[in-house]
């Protein structure tokens, strides 16, 4: 079968502490650290055959990702940009939609031909953090895509506890073309509802929200926090190509924050309230976190959900003085998030496809990955 | 002014023991053991003089509530069917619209012209329940409309704690008269929004959520519902009026369960799955309750805000086995129910106004509550 | 080895729906609708081989819980009166402490002389339930002692999953016989634990719990209850012995409910404002829940635990009026239940050793069932 | 009556922003931008009468608390350290127990003689904050002992609505001295209450909390932590003095963060696990975050409590690695805190009266803020 697959060279920077697992397995902690000269190319691979646990699924649309584009950018030194897990070489791609052609022995949930998406990270269930309830953080855990291969390819073999059915997504798209693309946006949006309904406690609708940040995730997310019923949705956003595409989506407070000032902008829309709700999304802190301190409504939940490469300052006495917290929010795995957020969709209270601005065929799925690299698209998909 | 006054013979039943409260201030806790004979009429009153901490309001618009009608309603004694707390006689009404005419003077978060509305229920703020913020329960409460004159009035004055402008709901109202309807259904909106989002804990975007009883609490409840992400919203009402409004307003899964069967009709709709959301408005407890049991989702939260006239049996296996819970709720005053509401319905993701089937002039006031007795309309407003 | 063996007949009631499942593997769903005549014996066994993924575990001490006691007791018919689950015949008991001697092949988290404890319910990891995180009503659950082979045996087999350290515990018992005595009453502290801090929501230190069933689960219930601050802990009981056992523990407010007035007892003790958290205990909930609604302090939390034979009369006019919520609560695995409970018993704010009143060899085992069916111990064990 | 009364001079620093409010009443927002050169004295006041809604007290003891110090303490221009507000000149003193002496006309929760203490902050009840439900945060408050008359005096005037009865504290201290000393103690320990049990969320029994800072927040806060069932109580603090009296309340982990490596010391003490709770009384935020950021058990709720005087650096990486999450805290009135304290005290859970290091005559009332400023004290008191 056709895959895109990732590799680079595996030569950990001298000051580096490498671990023994990362020596003996070549499965980086940090790929910053270790992987050097990444290449991204098309090839012929074998079809995965499916485990007693897994399941096989034909690919239909998988969205390139950030964390795909920070695999292939890298420093002056040629190291990768991405700091967290990889194997290489690995196919690519976690953001995905198909249809299942085949079950592994142990694997009864699904049938061929089900309609499906898949959770990204896979966790043993008996470490300790799994055996306690916290399997998003298992110390055993694998990432499809990653760590293992994934969905820029025509074949994706997925541990079955993963795989969720979509087949209620036709309740809204009729055409089979449209659900997968919907299905295919279905990741990423979890990532918001995950960190505002399963980390954050107690945002309530009518709250209003405000995204540090509109690229694929701070699209997503803003369509998440209409559905769960925003007093209003903000979003501070530099780039001209993505206000425009949450202007399509219906947001009427989209914002350049180079260009107005955010803390009055924040001050007139919400009537000098604040937000209740801010999604940090963009990355910048150095620029977001000092707008959020002055923008935070009584009890506001600051959750931050980007890769920041720094470390703000947090002004203490301001989340004091407006009973405001912080959560820190990532990945997630094995709770009701994904479920949750389909029938989101199929309720018609989240329609992605607008925010999907181009798409590739597989054969080009490199270049798929070199467009996101523009960041000016609101979600690349690749077709398979 | 003319206002609608209700007034009743204070006859207390021999077998029920009065306090000493009761005797003295006539302010009944249990109407239905002291009032008998109760007479609607519309009459000649004085206008209201706002207090110091008040706010006189004329009234646009006043809805009619299931407690306006069961103080009217009585059984085989001439005894009001109304349990709670009332102070004879009085102007009702509780539900209402209207702009701000004059303030009192220490009275100062609002001026003249401002379209309001306001909580029903006053407290003091220095009992032992208000000093542990338990506002609600205030061991010194009044409530406007059944202990203070009410809203069925041309005029009404108001504590100023209790009033929250209205005005941005010119937001999605552009017409006056639109906007002043809308605002006399928040007050039976807050409700269900206080039972699912303050007494409730945990209920998230996404939940099927089945309303066993669809009139004026059932109906701006599912509306609450679909504004906050719910996946499903289902409904159970044996009235073919109050399901033809249901389903005007967008709602499928809409049924009669005298005629389908609840337990296999909730299977169906959710496959299997439950609701995770039980809110039981109907009253009729004996033929709701068995049915929750059944169709209890794993983690199901129940929430209790009809006035049941008895106890049902409650199957403890069932909400064991499922990790469910129940919530007795009922009203509320002093916290972010009433403006997280406005909100909602500001941002367009509440419109109750296919829910008002009927509307009279003041002057036929008494006619509107006999016609709301009828059991047939979503909500009978008054126009003043 | 010796092990505490339970059979019965095989039998199933001609009205008793049995599913396939049932009748294939004769794994009763409802054990008193199958299983007719038990009956228990010490006999020799084949010493468990752990499977990979398990541990073998030499126990030192199991507990006889309620369960026990109701799989030997029989009703006129001679069917078991335990209505859960069962595989017969099976090696009893699932409250114990022992030694890790062996490990499977997978099974890495533990070394040979570990003292350990075990969770009761294994789960798959994998079914619709345990995907989402509900791994208490896993569908393809199993129980130590109950469809897998118990702790009344030298040795048992446990997924290594369920297995707790309980090294911690010499902290406070320096003796290790007085540590493993302590640490097989762990299982039923977890009861109590879940219902209150995992299952109810909000239960703050300073609270009055009140216990309505002060058996081996309400005496373990309470030292649960003190340690997390509550600030008083009420219990009502009728066995003379076990109201003894709770006085020996410290405990100053333990009623007779059959000589004292429960409601007025609640009412002094409280000074009025009733208990902030019911934990029911005793299974008579037609007597424990009239008083239960009358002694509702605002915002309380019934907190449900017991097989209660039959369904109370739910007054919810109190529920609401109080902003109460029930829970349903029962057994739990693979959260932080069992490591917090350790921790409470290590850090000396839990001491159950008082609550063990009498203690059986190995060879004695039935007797101490037996013995357990009389009701008034604290808690029963078998020593191996 | 003789009284501690703090005054300066009124010398508003030239770029500092006056508001209207605070030129016409010199009100302080920022005392430490307004108030030069304070000075203490014990001098002849009047005794105060108490107002309608108020209650006097015969003040009995009242604590030294770090705000006192720092509104002594200066700049090199002779401006106040303290940053928050005042109104000067006043009584100060917000820490204190004492009996009802008078009771305001509409007064009538408490009679002549009860033993009582008071929260700090007084709330109008119906600003926007207020109505909302946020009383801590009200528009109009005042504050006892800074923009009112506080306690360092033989009387002090206090709202009825924030007094509550100590009495019950009798089930602990038969003395009546010790009482009222033990009372005096309530105030600090509400705000680690606070923190931890209205502010974060999910705090439960067994979890390991760890204090950055063990001064008279800390120490009462550690009373606090262990009386919640802390699986350990861990504290970092500079003072040998402080370590010393941290040890005499029975605490076992306290270390001097100079001496030991804290990120080291607290993966012994925790076997690995890191803290779940976090609570920062240092104010050294510089040296406590780094420290904070590597010792996060999985879930850690972190508790910022103390005045900081600058803004640390946040490793946002490891509060999403870890699922944790910051909460500011500060000052809080009207909820459950106080009676909830008051009850840990009578059951004996806490026992503050070790901490307690000093006692001065009021007379000697300004020696007493002298000796506080050392910062060796757990707490200075002054008997009146």
């Amino acid at each position: 079968m056709r895959a895109l697959v990732l590799d680079a060279g595996w030569n950990p920077r001298p000051d580096y502490d490498l671990s023994d697992d990362e020596r003996e397995r070549r499965l980086a902690m940090n790929s910053s650290q270790t992987w050097q000269h990444p290449e991204l190319a098309v090839e012929e691979r074998e079809r995965p055959e499916p485990a007693d646990d897994e399941v096989l699924v034909r690919v239909r649309y998988a969205g390139v990702c950030g964390s795909d584009v920070s695999m292939l950018e890298t420093d002056g030194e040629g190291y990768m940009h991405y700091s967290a897990y990889t194997k290489l070489p690995t196919v690519t791609g976690h953001e995905f939609s198909g249809e299942v052609v085949e079950t592994g022995r142990d694997a009864n949930l699904f049938e061929e031909g089900d309609p499906v998406t898949a959770e990204v990270t896979d966790y043993c269930g008996r470490c300790q953090m799994c055996r306690q309830g916290f399997r998003g953080h298992c110390e055993n855990f694998e990432q499809v895509g990653f760590t293992m291969d994934g969905a820029f390819a025509e074949f994706v073999a997925v541990p079955e506890k993963l795989v969720w059915d979509v087949s209620e997504l036709a309740e809204q798209y009729d055409d089979e073309d449209r659900l997968f693309r919907a299905a295919a946006t279905i990741e990423p949006s979890t990532i918001s509802y995950h960190g505002l309904f399963t980390r954050a406690d107690d945002i309530v609708p009518g709250d209003y929200h405000v995204y540090h940040g509109a690229g694929p995730i701070g699209l997503t997310g803003m369509n998440v926090s209409r559905a769960a019923g925003a007093g209003k949705v903000i979003a501070f956003e530099p780039s001209d190509e993505r206000r425009e595409i949450a202007r399509n989506l219906g947001f009427e407070h989209v914002y350049d924050p180079i260009e107005v000032d955010p803390v009055e902008t924040m001050a007139d829309v919400t009537d000098g309230a604040g937000a209740d709700v801010h999604v940090e999304t963009s990355g910048a802190v150095a620029a977001t976190y000092p707008v959020i301190q002055e923008t935070l409504a009584e009890g506001a939940n600051v959750v931050h959900i980007s890769n920041a490469g720094s470390d703000p300052d947090l002004a203490l006495r301001k989340y004091q003085g407006n009973s405001a917290q912080l959560y820190g929010a990532e990945g997630h795995t094995g709770q009701q998030v994904y479920p949750r957020t389909i029938r989101l969709m199929a309720a018609g209270h989240i329609d992605n496809l607008p925010i999907v601005t181009s798409t590739f065929d597989l054969e080009d799925a490199d270049e798929a990955v070199r467009r996101a690299a523009e960041r000016v698209d609101g979600k690349v998909l690749v077709e398979m």
